[in-house]
């Protein structure tokens, strides 16, 4: 084997099979469910270093190390999670699953219907951000943890995050909330319109019954793809990486791939459509788009985080314009209004959402800086 | 006749056939095309007051008035144009047309190709801003227009207001360049490229011969719109027009349309499918992607501009970041550098990139005094 330093190596995924019900946000019930995850680190014997990692829009449970020692790309936080590093494997006990209505080996669309004895496709119910911390507790209960030393995640994962310091605060002792936001914004909800649309009306889509019908949405989901690209990259890191390059030097006069960027951007979607399942896809906007805690509070976000009773780090990226650090700050504001502590960073980084999957210098110390910070004693 | 004041009143298109052929960047020729134009107001005996009003990406030669009494929709630019408005149709008379490449009325993929009796389809050749002015020159000459007093747009139309000022220095006396760039970001060409494949890869766009086979790629258009509006708008301006406010009151839990602000990208990409050509909608992102003027000038604006003769009024707008006010901030330091006259105003807005098309008071204040201080004498 010849990882770099920090890796955490070869890991194996391993399954959770929950035989409790689940009743989900939109009322309908699964009987039973799979849950893949992989683990990092060991457990203490006090089990005080237990750490929950959630992942964003289209990631899975192989958030570090290999799979095989012929494995060229290790987990997608690799740069967070190993020893010595952020998350460090030394002193926690790292949990990363793929969420409910995944495709990388959780139940999802892609998954057997018990009542058809056919993939759920469109039938999946759609899940919620709540629905999600749910089933991450029964895994939690399954594993023996008794509480989570910290709960991770940046984006949709860091949304997770706050969800599961308001659901079940005796359960959470941080919550690391990364490149988030409180709620999307029109616009949030306007850019995972056009993606749904695009996959929706894919001929090829066949009202989710792909499958069956051995199709598969390609380029609908690749345009998906494409668009979120855009949104996760700043304009400046796009400049930095293509500038107005011409592939071929010089201008062709036709509508084919001409630009360095547009090159980029369709092979990002074509590879993306390939591993990717249209219906998951689906399921993750809508989950973001209903994420909305203060909702059930007066829309006021500070008496939803009033029960939390974690400490709070919040961290945004200076050139992040998805969810950009006036987001974060609703969170801190809302936070600070409760009474909560909180330790809030808005980081100098060029290249927008994405930095916080990034190996950044200055991200990675002041995560890391809190991560230790943290008492393993069963206190805060 | 019950038009408010202000109104230019009921106008009529007229049409300028070019016999003298085109020969465009492309290295193509057109042997002769027709162009669509309005104008309003009137041209004064010394021939010093023609305004040429140049229209941005899905914009046409109906910039202001009413085409019946019935008319319920003025022109694009209406807020703008009329008597005693920016453009005042009482000092200045004003030509508005459809650019060549377009699908009002001009010359364009949807009309006959003489060489092979069918429409151009895919086959009309790729314009570029340098091109329009050309064609834009032969309809000056047509209407025994000696200078313009002002070429002026916003957005792309900004572009052919600068692109003038470079091309013909002695028959452009003040470019108005509003919410436009220099040349496209990557991230521009990033959106671009994504709703031109939405287009090229919709079924039934048939390599660009739908008309021909009686199909429509309605979908891709709509999606290519649905994103361009997204861009058009400032995230403040959706929240205050959208929020997160549901169509039915209460979430669904499905994919179907339920926030405010789908309903209204779903209708606005509806409609546009419906008054639209695709293959023009590809022309035009292109022209907007090879717009560099610096390019042949060893990527130095100042150097590209050095040959203007025009006075410059460049205007932003604050919450615009599709062609943000740094964008516009390069024309003027390019300007400045090149010792050029130049009034720039980044304008308060709340409405993002559509701004330029709006009745905001400061805004059109300050084009209202600048456009009545040009003189009318033939000198600046």
């Amino acid at each position: 084997m010849d990882f770099k330093d920090g890796s955490v190596g070869i890991v194996q995924p391993q399954r959770f099979r929950c035989e409790q019900p689940i009743t989900l946000q939109c009322r309908k019930t699964l009987p039973h469910y799979e849950l893949i995850f992989e683990t990092y680190g060991t457990l203490n014997a006090a089990k005080t270093n237990a750490v929950l990692v959630c992942h964003a829009l289209s990631g899975h449970h192989h958030a570090a190390g290999y799979h095989s020692a012929e494995d060229k790309r290790p987990g997608w936080w690799d740069a967070c999670i190993g020893p010595g590093k952020a998350i460090d494997t030394n002193r926690f006990f790292v949990v990363s699953l793929n969420n409910l209505g995944g495709c990388h080996g959780s139940t999802g669309p892609t998954s057997i219907n018990p009542d058809t004895n056919k993939p759920y496709g469109p039938d999946f119910p759609i899940m919620t951000v709540k629905d999600w911390v749910n089933s991450q507790h029964a895994l939690m209960l399954h594993l023996g943890i008794p509480h989570w030393s910290a709960v991770v995640g940046g984006s949709l994962g860091g949304m997770q995050a706050m969800q599961w310091a308001m659901d079940f605060p005796d359960l959470v002792r941080n919550a690391v909330v990364i490149a988030a936001a409180p709620k999307l914004s029109a616009q949030n909800i306007a850019f995972n319109e056009v993606a749904r649309k695009a996959i929706l009306s894919d001929p090829d889509f066949c009202e989710g019954h792909y499958y069956e019908h051995n199709k598969y949405p390609k380029i609908g989901l690749s345009l998906a793809r494409m668009l979120g690209h855009i949104t996760y990259l700043s304009d400046a890191a796009m400049r930095e990486k293509f500038g107005r390059e011409l592939r071929n030097g010089a201008i062709s006069f036709d509508f084919n791939v001409e630009f360095q960027v547009e090159s980029y951007l369709n092979y990002q979607g074509e590879v993306f459509s390939k591993n990717f399942d249209a219906n998951t896809y689906l399921l993750m906007t809508r989950a973001l788009d209903y994420f909305d805690p203060a909702q059930d509070y007066d829309h006021d976000l500070r008496k939803a985080l009033a029960q939390a009773k974690a400490r709070f780090l919040v961290l945004s990226f200076t050139t992040d314009w998805r969810f950009s650090p006036e987001r974060s700050r609703e969170i801190v504001e809302a936070l600070l209004a409760a009474r909560k502590q909180v330790t809030y960073a808005d980081i100098e980084c060029p290249q927008g959402h994405d930095s916080f999957l990034l190996d950044v210098p200055r991200y990675i110390n002041l995560f890391k800086a809190y991560m230790n910070s943290i008492q393993l004693d069963g206190g805060n």
